[in-house]
């Protein structure tokens, strides 16, 4: 990473250009170099690595803030990304952070996670990203904590850089910072949603179903997860990697043996 | 895995209940188990692992095709997963499969995928899951050779069963049968998406664009990839686990000390 020109830091998030989490995060970022922000127009939670191939794009530059633009897009996070990277920025960005999202991205969550899906699209291209959450759905939630602790995070990111095909999935904890314990480096924590759909009738008779559930930790004890770190106060750090594939299993399946080929 | 009772198997797939690789799938699945179709009723390509939380779902039968109901949702491939395993089986399935996808998931499109959110849905759930794809993306595709090597990886799976927490992702090359070389058990390539928006005016004079790109393989000579495999007439199958954390880059953060926490 660039240590003595002007770093460029893309922002982004998933809960649209308005959120008081992105607000914050250009807050906690702006000291750090100049900024681009190119975020979702509207709510894109639970959008994943979801880019748009159905319909095209509109982007828009929707305010100047103390000097940023902030550029909306009608599509996913990840698709702001790609926006970003092609149609907006004039060179990579040295960082991306995506954030600050309304609600936890821990555990499983990352999958569905519209914040970690921009981060993970940064991370493909090669640029150094972190996605960051705090553990609240209060759109009006008091991020000042969050905000101190994110600084701490990105200041590192900058100073030390991170791997390639590396970025971060953080998360802080619903509290004061005086009740913060501290910053854990974590592995990601093993669980999943348990639906319960809500079923109701419309005025035609005909039923539909709203998406609900709640998250069962299959691993309560284990105190190196960011499920722990959360439950006991601590802002949580995953280092998450792109290559999915599971090396241990590729050795037994090779023996598979698939003799008919 | 019950090797007595009739197997229950789940269907899904991201091109929609219409499509040839859906019907193909049943052809390959149908002498395995019960089986059960949840799919989406329109295209969900792109769609990744995006859940749909701003809308209500609907689901309806569509058809019943050889004694095989086929379930549409209105939804995303990972809304047809969680729709089948709490409204519409009674138990969990042995099995899930979703494909056959129209179009290649090798690389780091694995992340973009419709028909690879619905597999890791299936192995969040501790579900056995096999995402499989043809590399075409012509919807009226020859898929008799994709259905022989489907066949095969099915049958090993059920024999052999899964570890938990991992899935499989499995392309097909766009070949005759003849032409294939064999199944080879691959790591995930590295590469990503070079975007070129496709810049566009509509009748107001506003700009639109169309997200294409074409994909670049950042390590063309590596034989042991999914994408070399598929270049060179070969069926790729790339386990997939869940656990995004890297434990490699998990031990270095540690040093980083957060020392004002």
């Amino acid at each position: 990473m660039p240590k003595k020109k002007e770093l460029l830091i893309l922002l982004t998030n998933d809960d649209g250009v308005e959120a008081k989490g992105l607000k914050s995060l250009i807050n906690v970022v702006s000291r750090f170099g100049k900024i681009v922000v190119v975020s979702p127009l509207d709510s894109n939670s639970g959008m994943s690595h979801a880019i748009t191939v159905k319909v095209p794009l509109r982007v828009k530059k929707v305010r100047e803030e103390r000097g940023i633009t902030v550029y909306g897009c009608d599509g996913t996070p990840v698709d702001c990304v790609k926006i970003a990277f092609n149609l907006i920025l004039d060179r990579k960005p040295d960082l991306l952070v995506a954030g600050i999202n309304h609600g936890s991205n821990t555990s499983s969550s990352i999958f569905y996670s519209g914040t970690m899906g921009a981060a993970l699209e940064g991370c493909i291209n090669r640029i150094p990203s972190i996605g960051i959450s705090l553990v609240s759905h209060d759109p009006d939630a008091d991020l000042s904590a969050t905000e101190f602790c994110s600084k701490q995070i990105i200041e590192k990111v900058i100073a030390n850089g991170l791997p390639e095909s590396i970025c971060l999935n953080v998360n802080v904890p619903k509290t004061d910072l005086g009740q913060i314990k501290g910053i854990k480096v974590c592995r990601q924590n093993k669980g999943y949603w348990q639906e319960e759909f809500d079923a109701r009738t419309d005025p035609q008779g005909k039923k539909y179903y709203w998406l609900t559930g709640r998250f069962f930790n299959t691993e309560p004890e284990a105190s190196d997860t960011d499920e722990w770190a959360l439950k006991n106060n601590y802002v949580s750090i995953v280092p998450v990697h792109i290559d999915l594939t599971c090396y241990d299993t590729l050795k037994k399946i090779k023996n598979w043996n698939f003799e008919n080929e």
